[in-house]
């Protein structure tokens, strides 16, 4: 029988395995228009340990004794709809399960590329690709010339902010943690620098790699690098709040101590949500499929060889900072 | 002979008498271009805090062993220069003195206005209240309708952005501490409503003044009432970050705990320094001069008369909250 993953539990601090429960569902009928779909990967990303927490953010909050919600990508493998065939590559927002099923229309086609593997839509062809595109583009204002930072660097978003940055004539530098990801960042995503926090001075570091301030800061982490990066803006600055992977599993939030610096560098503070820019997507996607085309971005994911059952050790990977790239679980595991 | 206050060390915490000294100087020949002012008014303004601190930020600090300096309005009593007469009045920013010797240049004739104190041209004819115009119709972007919160409502800068909001069309909701003020704030300066912060329940109270959440945030003050409004946005808010009054003698600032509202709200948290604005001043200046005129802001100053060794004290009023409208040291005390 299929199986998914219910939230028994709200998790205080990082989520344990006693947050969750593996459970066998009935394998229903499918009504007009709907589609059965075998996932084939699942998502793995931050904005869900928000999600757990009951408080009202831009996305509701997952609901007690309910199956999680996740990108994933499967196979059409039943269909009652004209609009998706048995065989069909689809996207669609049911992971954290085996099988899902859906309404045909909120699944979506896509076109297997060959050489790369159909969870490019979940990365470097998905929401973390959008999210670099519109918050550089749209947010931020990108213009030749200036210079980048972004946290969370080595991350499914956070390396393809500096995969655009430098497109776009801008210098891109990358925060990260350890040696591993800060050589990926310059040798396989072609950014200027890396710096790791893990390192020290952080402070001192920044400047080094940015004497006349950062332009744009690119935020996915925030806690202690925000606030040392807010001491490193250029004047007119635009600082783009995407995330804050440090702070999720805390209880109380570290504020930006140093938010006065947006005063003294007349800069600005904005948040942003991908799902506002909906009618930027298919440019984006254009531009993005075509910069991997012709190498200028490359795809790198870390892929956990699994089941279902394996997604919440998975999700706590990513807060452990292990994966390099886009973090999927792919359900070929036994 | 003139005295003037002289920085005696740097203040950990609040300013205390320690770290001034009030000494005579001598009264020095004027050069070609100079004039000599005796100084009738003195601004007493938060920022001057912040410049007793050994930091960069927009202005140099005040430096060890010389005279500080601000805001004041004072008689020409000796020119050397064509361009201003004895008994001119000028403003100029040689405060914190009983006598000012400076470049004819550096020293704004300004117009006596009947029935309106020169000190006008401290508070609402100067920089707080071409910080407030500039702070919102330039960085906030005011829109008719707009539901407008601001901090330290009573004070020189939110007083009048309250009245400029309600002139443009928007609804104007001040945050002070204590009834008194409070009732100033609907009373004479025509906000819709004021909350005392002292009262309890801030969230709760900002919440039921704007149900719909704030377009606006004009924040002056930072710590506990910025990360309460912040949780009160409303889609697409503009915060503009004035000042942060109740942080400025903190060893340790209070970062926005609640900064990921921004991502949540979709909303934008700036910066600003009326000097960028410079261009901006005529036509503030002219609107605002007619607006007085018509009836539509009001002046309200709390001046303190004494001579110019109370100016230490007097600043700590400011800290304590004890000004309702502009607060001014007069010169005219014994």
């Amino acid at each position: 029988m299929p199986r998914q993953i219910v939230l028994a539990s709200r998790p205080s601090g990082s989520p344990t395995a006693a947050n969750f429960l593996l459970t066998e569902t009935d394998r229903p009928e499918l009504a007009d228009g709907q589609v059965r779909v075998r996932n084939l990967f699942m998502s793995v990303d931050p904005y869900m340990r928000g999600r757990m927490n009951d408080v009202k953010s831009y996305v509701p909050p997952f609901r007690l004794g309910e199956p999680l919600e996740g990108g994933a990508i499967g196979t059409v493998i039943e269909s009652r709809s004209p609009d998706l065939a048995e065989g069909d590559t689809v996207l669609h927002g049911l992971g954290w399960r085996d099988e899902a099923v859906l309404p045909a229309g909120s699944a979506q086609r896509v076109t297997v590329i060959a050489g790369l593997s159909p969870s490019a839509y979940l990365g470097v062809l998905g929401m973390p690709a959008l999210t670099a595109y519109v918050g550089l583009l749209d947010i931020a204002a990108l213009k030749p010339g200036d210079v980048v930072f972004v946290s969370g660097a080595a991350g499914a978003v956070g390396s393809v902010v500096g995969q655009i940055a430098k497109i776009k004539g801008c210098r891109a530098i990358g925060i990260a943690g350890g040696p591993d990801k800060c050589r990926a960042l310059v040798e396989e995503f072609g950014f200027d620098a890396a710096i790791d926090y893990r390192a020290g001075n952080l402070r001192k570091a920044l400047r080094e790699y940015a004497p006349g301030g950062v332009d744009v800061y690119f935020d996915n982490v925030g806690g202690e690098i925000l606030d040392a990066v807010l001491t490193c803006l250029a004047r007119g600055a635009r600082v783009v709040i995407c995330g804050a992977v440090s702070q999720y599993n805390e209880s109380q939030v570290r504020g930006p101590a140093n938010y006065m610096m947006l005063l003294v560098a007349r800069a600005s503070m904005a948040g942003m949500l991908v799902f506002d820019y909906e009618d930027r997507y298919p440019q984006a996607m254009a531009e993005l499929a075509g910069w991997l085309r012709a190498g200028k971005i490359v795809s790198r994911e870390y892929v956990v060889h699994g089941t279902v059952g394996d997604f919440p050790q998975t999700l706590l990977m990513l807060f452990d900072g292990v994966n390099t790239g886009k973090l999927v679980l792919a359900l070929d595991g036994s």
